[in-house]
């Protein structure tokens, strides 16, 4: 549980850290000899093979390990528009994450502007040093354009973890859920609350996983064909695939489901009056950070089965952490240019598999961040998929 | 001496490391208290406090110790304009004498883009995450340009190592010079070959410095008032300032002179019996890279008393890695927002003054990078210009 004195905590960490990251240097104490090798004039060579050759660049230097992550500050956790600076703290924590388990140099690149054109134009210019892109805590839709401008432009694969990366580890969490519930993914319903990248990239996986009765919801409730108010391309592909008949808000559309899943940005959204609604063995994954739609305490009380959260306070931590350095590591070795929901399908059923069937518990359906086995299972299912492809 | 396996050698040593730097994290194998704190929920108190209070941004991040190495490819070293992607090894090489004299984290952006609105913009939009801009080997005059739009519009620092560290390390290089040749400043007469970054900057830095007599040769020739082909702005004020009556070529203006710089990225530019012309006790700095404008013995066969170079192969290395982490470890510690022309000249004193007048010799007229006492000069000198500002 969080101590109580936390906030104090976090900031004197911080303020004695002064930062958590440092691009660092592979040389130590260079001699004269080694500064006519690494500096001028030997390093004159070394432009010169890559100019030649311009495959080179991965062997001669860092960029195939140089992850760019980029925000805008604009949706940064669920404390919305905070802009670049303050923006910084968590986009340095993912630097730290990508180190610790992908051993991936990633530099924050927090831009001073929101403007779409200016963000796509921004990481075009700075992508030559760069094995790939990250896009985080964007606004949506204007990050779904983004994405898909970068993807069309850009020689290097662009990962959009609020949206890739939390639709894998939803979808891990499920498949284990789901054994634990027994009940089969196609025979389920799910509500999705928030229509933002996560909750449409957990949508499009589920979809892709069989899932069909799926009713996601944003701030003017279900999102169905035909709707008129608050929509985008992005919803309007929601509505033309899923939800028929639902035209109501959450306390109407949680009735006889299955799975809730909170990507919402709001706290205290989930009541556990709606719970007392949901099918026997209700999931609840109530994933915004930093604080959940619901207390994992108050959605047990209200007769949740398997309860999650994308918090690292509580048992079932449904984060994204869990898969983008690993993912990362994967498609920089593999050299993979784009990201495809069978790859991301791939990659969610070798994160469930980590662990066994008798393992399984309404309280461990989901593996450790700093599980062993991850990295070896991710890469090896991303290589198989990619063959397939 | 250069070995003559040197350019194999630097690309299998550049193969070896794969890269000479890496993003670390400060954090290692943080707990699940740990990521609590440095990840969510913890980090969300300290985005909100960098929110609520903007200047906590340098103190509980890593911004304030963060440099962009910022450049286009089109003037690396004197191999011209060889594109973002072999402008790496170099911009790495740089981050490594960051990290390794300054104590400095410094990421190299290459840019996509030679378009001078364009790296503005882009250098614009990525500076949140930056403490200080170091521009590197952008073709001059756009450089120059960029230069001046972006001290306009940001509010940190823009260090043109070209113009500004070469500029330093020349006028430090020369002040011991004239000790050992026994000449003052105002009375000499100095050739400058090369108008672009970082002639113009030693030209201004010597008038400051008091010298009256120097002419600067580009490609056409001594650069004059009335000159008509191949002037810029940057050209127009050193002609206003310097320089009424020479209007020939390299072979003619260097006649008399006590000086000759060389920063014109042409190897072998000056011929033995130009150095002849030249006033006693001749001081020859031949400082392009990777080849200069004469090499080191046939410069001191045709009489030049004391000769430098840019390169870490030979004695006298007059090169701006002396300058720039060491003088960017201070403008970041003091909050300088403005590099002038005042904090260059008083780096410069400091630098040459880390040498004793006894200790002076004609082959040891600049300390070396390593030097344990630079740090401690450069960042006292520029306090005390700073207080005087």
């Amino acid at each position: 549980m969080i101590s109580l004195d936390m906030p104090k905590n976090a900031i004197l960490f911080h303020k004695r850290l002064h930062g958590k990251i440092f691009v660092d240097s592979k040389i130590r104490k260079p001699s004269n000899k080694t500064l006519q090798i690494i500096y001028t004039p030997g390093v004159a060579t070394v432009c010169k093979e890559i100019f030649n050759h311009p495959n080179m660049k991965y062997q001669l230097t860092s960029k195939g390990n140089n992850v760019a992550i980029i925000t805008d500050g604009t949706r940064i956790l669920g404390l919305g528009n905070i802009g670049p600076n303050a923006a910084m703290p968590v986009m340095e924590g993912k630097s730290v994450l990508y180190r610790e388990y992908g051993n991936i140099s990633a530099f924050p690149l927090c831009l001073n502007t929101t403007d779409r054109k200016q963000i796509v134009e921004t990481v075009k210019a700075i992508s030559p040093a760069f094995g790939a892109i990250n896009l985080e805590d964007i606004e949506s839709p204007k990050v779904l354009d983004i994405s898909h401008d970068l993807e069309k432009s850009l020689d290097i694969p662009v990962f959009h973890d609020d949206r890739h990366g939390t639709s894998v580890v939803v979808l891990a969490a499920l498949l284990n859920s789901l054994v634990l519930v027994n009940k089969k993914i196609s025979e389920i319903k799910v509500v999705i609350a928030g229509a933002g990248s996560a909750g449409y990239g957990i949508w499009k996986l589920l979809c892709f996983a069989g899932c069909t009765n799926i009713i996601v919801l944003d701030s003017k409730g279900a999102i169905y064909k035909g709707r008129k108010e608050g929509m985008n391309k992005y919803k309007n592909e929601i509505a033309q695939f899923t939800n028929r008949d639902e035209h109501g808000c959450l306390g109407e559309a949680i009735v006889r489901s299955d799975v809730f899943i909170g990507v919402s940005g709001i706290k205290n959204l989930l009541k556990t009056r709606m719970i007392k609604k949901m099918n026997p063995d209700p999931i609840v994954f109530a994933l915004t950070n930093p604080y959940p739609e619901i207390h994992p305490t108050l959605a047990r009380n209200a007769g949740a089965r398997i309860i999650a959260t994308g918090s690292f306070n509580y048992e079932n931590k449904v984060n994204n952490a869990l898969v983008f350095p690993y993912v990362m590591r994967a498609i920089l070795d593999l050299k993979i240019r784009k990201i495809t929901p069978d790859i991301l399908y791939a990659v969610a059923v070798a994160i469930a598999n980590t662990i066994p069937k008798r393992k399984l518990a309404d309280n461990k359906i989901i593996p450790e961040i700093g599980d062993k086995s991850l990295q070896k299972r991710i890469t090896a299912a991303i290589l198989r998929q990619s063959r397939l492809n």
